[in-house]
Parts: structure tokens; C-alpha cells; sequence
């Protein structure tokens, strides 16, 4: 899925065409949203297999830069995503996922990953505190 | 704002302290929601010197890749996005900020980025069709 040369910002941003972005990696933003609290469950990045294989499936899937391959979320805790919409961002470099979980997202068994906040009243700047998810 | 040798994986996830990890480029992703609605405004990078800049003077700023500098959202537009809180994920490479927008976030003039969706329905896999933000 490699961008027409030819593209101009208008077909981009107004078009009906999804034409991907991805970067010099060959990975774009991947957000994924409880489809019904709207609450952010996880952040990580998809390549065009990554993006592939979430649609064929209706499973998110994503590319960890880590361990440097592709993954099912869910693969091995059964805590699948299953996908209800997919949003494309005005220059096709960022998706947000629409999903149902199957249970926890997180792999520390939270329910989303953003679990603690930056305490702005804490002296320290460096001070994280936990939230309810 | 370098990771120590030392940090565990148990400090980094379940620890009080905010040790943010850059990738490579050292950059971290940074999703922005309006934080009455929850919708997801825009998806984009921070370094820590734009991650410095958001928490000091209370409005979000970014690293744009495309063009090499950091900037203020809004810094030319005027629709800046105040800070109300920052959300960290269990690995610290990912932050949820909700803000509250002093007007549309998308330089298209819509209210989120994320204004077109993929189709479904559609025979070509490739269709985005329009939502309302």
C-alpha cells in the first residue's frame, strides 16, 4: 500500500480514498476505544500486515516494535479486541479502533492500559497516581 | 529524561514514578481527547522537550516529524488545547492528555481529526465515508 505520487492534501484529507500513511518504519498510529465507553484501552502501532490482518479478522492486531513481529491482542490471553469501526485521521497516518474487549486489555489484567495519571499536585513532577479503570 | 539502567519492569508498571521512554527518535505517542466528551481529537508525537513545554505552560505541544520542530497546537489558529490531565500506559511509551479545546482541533476546521471512517459496506476496501465530529 505504497501512496500515489500524485496525491495531492486535498485527495488526502477530503477524499474517500484510504490511503494509509505509513512511516519511514512502515508503521501508523493505532488507537483502540472501548466502542462504548469511548475510553481509551491502547496505543500501539500497526504495519500493513497489522492493518490487514485486523480487517480480514475483525480482530485488532498490531506490530510490536519490541519484539519486532506481529501480534493478535489476545493472542494468548483470549482478551481479543473485536473490531466495531475503524477512523482514519485527515492525513491517513493515525487510525482510532471502535472495539468490543473480551476482557482486560491490559496485560497487568486493567482494563485499559492508562491506569495512572500525573499527579499535578504532587512536589515531585515525576509522580504517577493510579486511577479507577 | 533517560530511562535508568536499573528500572524493572514492576517499577515501570506499577511504580509511582513518571520515567517516560522515548523511542529511538525519542519521541512517544500522544493522544489528545476532549475531556467532556471523551472523542479522540488528534493522535501525534511528543519529544520531551514538547512533553516539558505541555506540562509548564498547560497547553499541548507536539514534535512534528514532517517538519522537524516542536510546536504549540493552536500556535497559529489560536485553538489551543488545554491541559486537564495526562494519562500514562503500563510501558510509560504512550499518554492520553484530555483537554479542553478553545475551538476545532483538526486544521481542516472540524472539531477531531478523526471525521472519516472506513466503509465497511463498500465493495472497494479502500472507501472512507464521512462522520459527524
Amino acid at each position: 500500500m505504497t501512496e500515489p505520487a500524485s496525491l495531492t492534501t486535498v485527495e488526502r484529507e477530503e477524499g474517500a480514498a484510504f490511503l494509509p500513511k505509513f512511516d519511514a518504519h512502515g508503521l501508523l498510529s493505532a488507537v483502540v476505544v472501548d466502542a462504548t465507553s469511548g475510553d481509551v484501552l491502547v496505543v500501539a502501532f500497526m504495519n500493513a500486515e497489522a492493518l490487514a490482518r485486523t480487517r480480514e479478522s475483525g480482530r485488532v492486531h498490531f506490530w510490536s516494535r519490541s519484539r519486532g513481529r506481529l501480534w493478535q491482542k489476545g493472542e494468548t490471553s483470549g482478551n481479543v479486541l473485536e473490531v466495531e469501526d475503524i477512523l482514519v485521521d485527515c492525513d491517513q497516518d493515525a487510525l482510532v479502533i471502535r472495539a468490543r474487549p473480551a476482557g482486560p486489555t491490559c496485560h497487568t489484567g486493567r482494563r485499559s492500559c492508562f491506569y495512572r495519571r500525573l499527579d499535578p499536585d504532587a512536589p515531585d513532577a515525576h509522580a504517577l497516581v493510579k486511577v479507577n479503570t
